[in-house]
């Protein structure tokens, strides 16, 4: 049977969503050998300041690259629990940051509440990191990319000279999720 | 009667066509207020080495985000050319980069072949700014999207200090089009 993993990322500008989009999407298709697409939408949305990104993982060629039935959503403010929870399939994952995320979704949902964007800042030493942190978290709920692969991904996407404060962030998300 | 344009963008890794697409995509809907969708397929072709960035700009919601029917084809490289002609749609725009492509498709197209990477080696100085040259090209053979909202999107997405290089390499590729 063939497998098709949807996941969303959303949030607000600025929060490195769009980046976590594509190594989650690289570490599927490079590095693990499946295949991947990573789109965003622009509209309405964006022009208010919110980001949104969309990862599909298959073990086939993807036909369909919109997520329609959510497996796994990081929402990293309130705004965006709020809009896209809906789309979340009965049983899927939920993320959010309790640093911006205050009113949880109910429903059928398994539902991680982290103070994500906090961790970052005062563990790392770094607030940009929070999208790293959740990437660990993500990697470790959804366990449809591998560890290397986000690895490899890591090192390949972010700038020079801060592999090793991301590689922290991600391993911090990691055991988070533990 | 509702307008639905569809962009590929072709050529191998590290040619930067996903930041050109992310321009593209930005320029439309946070600037001239259209709908926009942007994304890439990673799969046994990004293994390989090779790139593909799609946009889709619509005055509608964007369901369907794959661009099935093309309307404007950047091809770097001769693969991308032989790969995705068939794809445009009769009477398309077919724009290649001379320096890389020798065999020009046949059929019912506007082919634009112009040496984009020579004049961002030569002309601008910096072989990596072939991108945003080829950029300029899309912007006046498209109309699709307005000179000042690309501006815009350019000074927001280039790394800072690089504006006005990138700048000048777009005024280089509106030029090459008339």
């Amino acid at each position: 049977m063939s497998f098709r993993y949807e996941i969303r990322l959303s949030g607000a500008g600025g929060q490195g969503l769009i980046l976590i989009g594509k190594i989650l999407a690289e570490a599927a298709a490079i590095y693990d050998e499946k295949n991947a697409t990573q789109s965003q939408s622009y509209g309405p949305e964006a022009r208010g300041g919110a980001s949104r990104s969309e990862v599909i993982i298959s073990d086939e060629d993807i036909d369909y690259p919109k997520a329609t039935n959510i497996d796994l959503l990081l929402a990293m403010t309130q705004e965006a629990v709020d809009k896209y929870t809906a789309d979340v399939k009965p049983g899927g994952i939920i993320i959010t940051d309790s640093y911006f995320v205050k009113n949880l979704p109910g429903g059928d949902f398994k539902v991680y509440n982290f103070p994500i964007t906090e961790i970052a800042e005062n563990e790392i030493g770094k607030k940009i990191t929070a999208n790293i942190v959740a990437l660990g978290l993500i990697e470790k709920l959804s366990q449809v990319v591998s560890d290397d692969a986000v690895i490899n991904a890591i090192r390949a996407r972010v700038p020079k000279g801060t592999e090793e404060t991301n590689i922290k962030a991600f391993r911090r998300g990691q055991q988070l999720a533990e």
